[in-house]
């Protein structure tokens, strides 16, 4: 304990997580301002956010708009199907992970019908699936995906989806927490009505709103169908368009960061530069927990560059508890595996955070297992 | 507008507000970290925050516990309302401003049986109005009200309220939004069961959260009753028990301000220290406004020391987006009236503010009232 508080004293720990994220110290520097909530300076910063969420998304400010929502990813979620499926309206929710079966869990508590196609955590949503189940119940109004599910890494066919459901006439909702600023999507093309993702993810901001973009037409039509008075996303909206302001008292701080966090997203080249930067960081990764004798779980072509589940080695002397604690002793802070059919745990290579930092964690890794006397094997590339 | 950002890269405004606030230095500073929300060193954060809160109330843990919220104080009060009243409950709402009626919204999005008393947002809640409406509808389970109206400045009769709660058997939630921190209140003794305030009021800390002071037994006999996933008072307070973690990610630089926000809270002197500052605060201001010729709204028995309501005073060269905007450019940030029946401006008194900052308000008032061409008469004391 002792340690670990002059350790952190000496130096923040790195966050190889999925968020809250290593960001920029000026990111954290843009919260040193104490701004009014109705005051015009932070005013301009809450438009100026919507318009560049916009851009940063390649989106037409005629098609879409932006919502922006107090509280967690989660909040931001709940707010888009508590408030844009009718009463009479039924979710089909894609799952192969946590995040999937969150989507089912606010539609089972709102009491809005719904059904799912699951796929296991390992595989990809399966699009034969998503048809048949359309083709099986045409009371199906709104469709929920999941772009990266963080719970194992894996990367869904959002586009492939998109199309299903626009064919079928259907809302298309995507949760793209973790992908959002940094693997590129073309919004529109994809069809997509509702795409959801939140401050503390691949923009570098730090983590209190989630926010929407929104396709213009199918949002203006879902008047008096919101379940929640805090999350009601149309009225947020509304406000928003009409004075600038939230209804109810912002995270102003976090929004000051989100503003520098988007313009440094803009510095380094938009999302592509972004991505860039994180693909480097997870091939330093992968080819470094492989020669250190760590496999991942999923197969590398369904695999994100966002963060990655490797499984627990075989070996009686490894202990993630002991793990986690001695990589955090050395500034390395790493994540707890959340597949239910494997021991695993996740590294994130997401933030803040260079190739450099990634050698950092391998050579602590490296370390660490030597402290706790486990020998491996390196795992030789498919 | 180039001027007004020249000022404000100068110095920040101070804010007159009811929130977002002035914070220390020191609060602000403690966001420059990054850590992870399931590491140990925010998760101890976490829990000091929960048990420190608790001190601030002078409230036994074995009676009470404190469960924190993402989002704003709506949220919060969502949270509750949402959570703890059974589908066969019924709420009376006590109303005299815009937060008791907030209270009354959220009721009528949920679907929640209720009803209210209401009274002149210049009068205090009548008490045998609220005794009449319980004899009147035994159906009545939960009664609400609002401590400290910032539609007005008003202080309402909390504790006379909750004794009728209590006698009656009903369970009581207070909106302590605006005063918990700075205007001493027994809980224990006024019986209140869940006391809703928020992050960025006289705690001084940054907005991104809202916490509920609950009576443990009244809050472990709400299983089930949740109308909402994120807002799930008691689920959120479970996981906080059993892991120290928030069931999604929570706002953690916010809570690290808070942590320091409540460390100099507790330097001030706690409540009563602070309730001394923000009291000569309000003299100053009530004295000085008094001077230049500004009537408050509310009569003085009536009014809290923390947001006052002055009313438009009767010149025709008065403005106030023209005295707002004046002010604004001398760096003073008040706020804008909210009262029904009279046009009026407030300004707060609360938040990392001193006496020589009213001082200084005052006289960037006076010239902003000359630079007007607003002569006004001194009002006499009454």
């Amino acid at each position: 304990m002792t340690n670990k508080t002059t350790i952190s004293a000496a130096r923040d720990g790195l966050l190889f997580t999925p968020g809250p994220l290593t960001t920029s110290r000026t990111v954290k520097q843009a919260m040193l301002q104490d701004l009014g909530s109705r005051d015009t300076l932070f005013l301009e910063a809450v438009q100026d956010i919507r318009q560049r969420l916009l851009r940063v998304a390649d989106l037409s400010a005629d098609d879409y708009t932006t919502v922006l929502m107090q509280g967690s990813g989660t909040f931001g979620i709940e707010s888009v199907i508590g408030s844009v499926i009718p009463p009479a309206g039924k979710l089909l929710a894609v799952t192969n992970g946590a995040y999937g079966r969150r989507i089912e869990q606010i539609a089972r508590v709102l009491r809005i019908d719904y059904c799912a196609v699951s796929d296991p955590e390992d595989a990809p949503s399966d699009l034969d699936q998503v048809r048949q189940a359309l083709a099986d119940d045409p009371a199906i109004t709104h469709i929920a995906a999941v772009h990266c599910e963080t719970t194992s890494g894996l990367i869904n066919p959002i586009e492939a989806i998109g199309s299903i459901a626009n064919a079928a006439g259907k809302t298309f909702i995507v949760d793209a927490m973790s992908s959002f600023g940094a693997i590129p999507l073309d919004i529109a093309a994809a069809g997509i009505d509702y795409l959801i993702s939140s401050a503390n993810k691949c923009i570098e901001g730090v983590p209190g709103f989630a926010f929407v973009l929104a396709r213009r037409d199918t949002l203006v039509a879902t008047e008096g169908w919101a379940r929640s008075l805090s999350l009601d996303l149309l009225a947020q909206w509304r406000e928003l368009e009409r004075s600038r302001q939230f209804r109810f008292t912002p995270p102003t701080h976090t929004l000051l960061a989100f503003r520098q966090a988007l313009l440094e997203l803009e510095a380094e080249g938009g999302v592509v530069g972004r991505a860039a930067r994180y693909r480097a960081n997870y091939a330093t990764l992968i080819a470094g927990m492989r020669a250190l004798g760590f496999q991942e779980y999923l197969q590398p072509e369904r695999q994100s560059y966002i963060i990655t589940s490797f499984v627990y080695p075989n070996h009686p002397r490894f202990d993630f508890a002991t793990f986690y604690a001695l990589l955090h002793d050395r500034g390395y802070i790493i994540y707890p595996g959340k597949v239910g059919n494997a021991d695993c745990f996740r590294i994130g290579t997401i933030g803040r955070i260079f190739e450099a930092d990634v050698r950092g964690l391998l050579g602590a890794i490296q370390a660490t297992l030597e402290e706790m006397g486990v020998a491996l094997t390196p795992v030789l590339e498919a």
